[in-house]
């Protein structure tokens, strides 16, 4: 049997993590992986040095996990097409706005018996609304494309405490190769039959968590915050469950349903800046410049972006608590009336 | 139509709070139910003086609920028969030591047609394991009995802020008018066809919340915690699946699953317990009596009336994260073990 070569397309602070898991996997699993992972990475200088550079010799990611060792089977390639030469398995962890880019480079370079699973959150916007990343990919790319998707935080992963993910497959044979590529003693594996579910939780949990973040503003206390999870996580199912195929129920009692969820609500920067905006009455805006370095707050755009799909089918009303966390981020609504739109 | 006369059975924080809902919602719907509401207090002395004098002069429950008026047409009533006498609807809201002894004083004197909805947390333990209250009270008095239960902090919802909760019912008619008697503006009923599921959530969640507790003592993290909540809830569903039968999966999503859940093990005495459990490492009963004035603590009650049905049927390697915390909590087992005996 030919064993799987991984490449891995993305090495920032959750593809350095979870490259870290995969190099070791590859050498427990001799028998099913070549030893050697490509890893792709953005070339940028860090203190005058060439960031591959840097990561192949100090075997860390100085710059985006600094402080965890990369095994030295790892290997940083500047060049996309160098990384993916040879590869059979794909996993992609670019931030989405980089997928387009990166699709179009490998377009025609990728034989259709290679394996995918994407990691990335967020939509790609279209004219015909919001499409997974996992169908972008797959249809640059002619390849079926699993996701990967849980309540994952980076740096806790790197520091080897316990947690959960889910894989959604495209069918249970990849699923169960994915699942020995990703699963250690720390880090457990789910797998199901649903890989848009698995991957839009990881889009849509951000809207919920601001969501979270107004009610911790307003300091309407437990009761409140756990009705508005709840009801997110409901909105969350129900999106897609309207707008895409094959959403199954049980995805959201999995890692990336709830677990994510709840993580989300009460940690993470979508909570936090939330909180901050009904506190200070800034504009989400300028909170981005002040607490995040300029960065895009993820929950907010998805709001917006889920919005104009509900509004566009003259659904907004069947998602009370969304539309009502666009307003209060976008039109100006009183952050108060979060549970009194929602009733 | 003759109208629903509604008598309440029990009278702590709980019972006065959710008193007080369904005193105003009397009155709001006339047309469905008549006005006065009887009340049973346990006689007490504060004071010098007998609890229900004081809450019939004050109309405030001076004692469990101090602070919130209740509606005028609430009488609190110390004989437990005078109290039910015309009614038609039964809401019981006593602790769960206290249910036997209330049965059987009602026993005989409770008409076939009356409704019932029970408020009360926990099991009756017997012979044949754990039997749901509602069961007990139906089995004496001959009677269908609901179920109400949610994430639901009773000062705030005396406060009025916005929660939800969650009503099981025996038919769809009767779900409606308890709904039409709970639900107000800022407290959301939803209705559901499983009266086990609703109730035992209750119950179960408790041991859940130790789990929580016990992994923050640890300081392990928020993808711990999630994963620990997340499977605590898998275990409750499969606990109920395995040993009742018509628990629905939809049950979990509601406000008695989920949310109650999380409110559980981010706020309550069963996580704030745990977590010094693990930090000062004192026994659990010497906790209790420093930080509880010597009440027992629900969740690792009930741990250990779980472990032992599990345990019976031989089943306790199936439930992995409940016998894990029964391990901790009685026989010494180290808390660390808590996410390495889940896997």
């Amino acid at each position: 049997m030919k064993k799987e070569r991984v490449a891995v397309i993305g090495s920032g602070n959750w593809g350095s993590a979870i490259t870290r898991i995969m190099a070791n996997n590859v050498i427990e699993h001799g028998n099913l992986f070549e030893r050697d992972i490509n890893m792709w990475v953005f070339e940028e200088l860090v203190n005058n040095r060439k960031l591959t550079e840097l990561i192949n010799e100090k075997h860390e990611n100085v710059k985006y996990l600094p402080g965890y060792k990369l095994p030295n089977n790892v290997r940083a390639v500047p060049d996309l097409i160098e990384t993916v030469q040879e590869a059979t398995i794909l996993v992609f962890v670019v931030p989405h706005q980089f997928v387009l880019k990166v699709c179009e480079k490998l377009k025609g370079k990728i034989s259709s018996d290679v394996k995918a699973i994407s990691l990335i959150k967020g939509f790609h916007v279209s004219e015909s609304g919001l499409k997974p990343i996992t169908h972008v990919i797959s249809e640059y790319l002619n390849i079926n494309v699993a996701s990967l998707s849980g309540a994952n935080i980076a740096n806790e992963i790197a520091d080897e405490k316990f947690s959960e993910t889910t894989i959604g497959y495209t069918n249970v044979k990849e699923g169960e190769l994915f699942k020995i590529l990703f699963q250690t003693k720390y880090f457990r594996v789910g797998i199901i039959d649903d890989v848009v579910g698995v991957e839009l939780c990881g889009a849509l949990k951000n809207v919920v968590a601001i969501g979270a973040g107004i009610v911790d503003g307003l300091k309407m206390g437990d009761n409140t915050k756990a009705a508005v999870i709840r009801i997110g996580l409901l909105e969350m199912r129900k999106f897609m469950q309207t707008f895409y195929s094959g959403i199954k129920d049980e995805t959201f009692f999995q890692s990336c349903g709830i677990a994510d969820v709840i993580t989300s609500c009460y940690g993470g920067r979508n909570r936090k800046v939330a909180e901050a905006f009904v506190l200070t009455k800034k504009p989400f805006e300028q909170l981005e410049k002040e607490m995040l370095n300029g960065q895009k707050l993820q929950g907010t755009l998805t709001a917006k972006e889920v919005y104009q799909v509900t509004k566009r089918k003259d659904l907004e009303k069947e998602f009370p608590l969304f539309t009502t966390i666009y307003r209060i981020a976008y039109d100006g609504l009183a952050p108060e009336r979060i549970v009194k739109d929602i009733v």
